[in-house]
């Protein structure tokens, strides 16, 4: 167990991740963003101009997926990853956490975050992950739940 | 344009690419696979224990995310990365084509190719590209149109 925790916190350690939303006419968009992860939940900051950003601006939920890079993957065909689903708001320029997860963002991801913290086409997206998959290796699937990602179950299917 | 086409070769060199599809209630779902290019088209191949890949079969349009290792990116908030979208169909076993795109497989990929060649819960999936954009940094956006990915314009949003 401590293995495969370790292979999950090695990912939750990734700086950016990968945003599957539905779109209006129920197509999937694709985005990838940075983001911070602070009491319990995820949270990117993005801008509308992007396409898969307006989409998440009106969806509640999304697939988030976390790998590891291609040049650290022992085999390319089973790249370790967390995929998982999320909940969707949105913490608002007045929100009293709004300062302080800017703050984070520049401790995190560097002074880019000073330039575009004015920017108001950027919005503060908070996700609450649900359930999804950890994978480590051929077979090595594993079901988690919870902002924690908890590990529950040893699963045949990812 | 020699510096961008650049960009674009090196994402195309790539192994791997994230795969996007509309799952059966029109939630997303979302992936990763190795790929191989032949004749400009974009193959994978996959296994239907994988989610993603039963909508794939269903579906006959996909988004693709070529993206660069976070190790490799100059600023996380701007990575380079090619999104594509493409439509599908299945390669049989029994097309003159699919010991070749193996073949591919082998020495792009390696031998794990040898082990899984005859699952028959993989599946050998043709990917055309139709149109997409390609971001090699802040406010550098451009469209691509085709299987060779020509670059037809700088966008002001990706």
């Amino acid at each position: 167990m401590k293995k495969i925790e370790m292979a999950r916190d090695r990912l939750l350690a990734n700086k950016s991740m990968f945003v599957a939303v539905q779109g209006e006419q129920g197509e999937p968009e694709l985005g990838v963003s940075t983001f911070v992860r602070l009491n319990e939940c995820i949270f990117v900051y993005t801008s509308h101009l992007s396409r898969h950003v307006r989409y998440l601006l009106n969806s509640k939920t999304a697939v988030c997926l976390l790998c590891e890079d291609e040049c650290s993957s022992q085999n390319i065909w089973a790249r370790c990853r967390l995929k998982f689903n999320v909940s969707i708001n949105e913490v608002s320029r007045s929100d009293r956490r709004f300062d302080k997860l800017c703050d984070e963002f520049i401790i995190r991801h560097g002074s880019t975050m000073k330039l575009i913290r004015n920017f108001t086409d950027f919005h503060m997206l908070s996700f609450t992950p649900i359930d999804g998959v950890l994978v480590i290796g051929f077979a090595k699937a594993f079901k988690v739940e919870g902002s924690e990602f908890k590990i529950v179950s040893h699963l045949k299917e990812a």
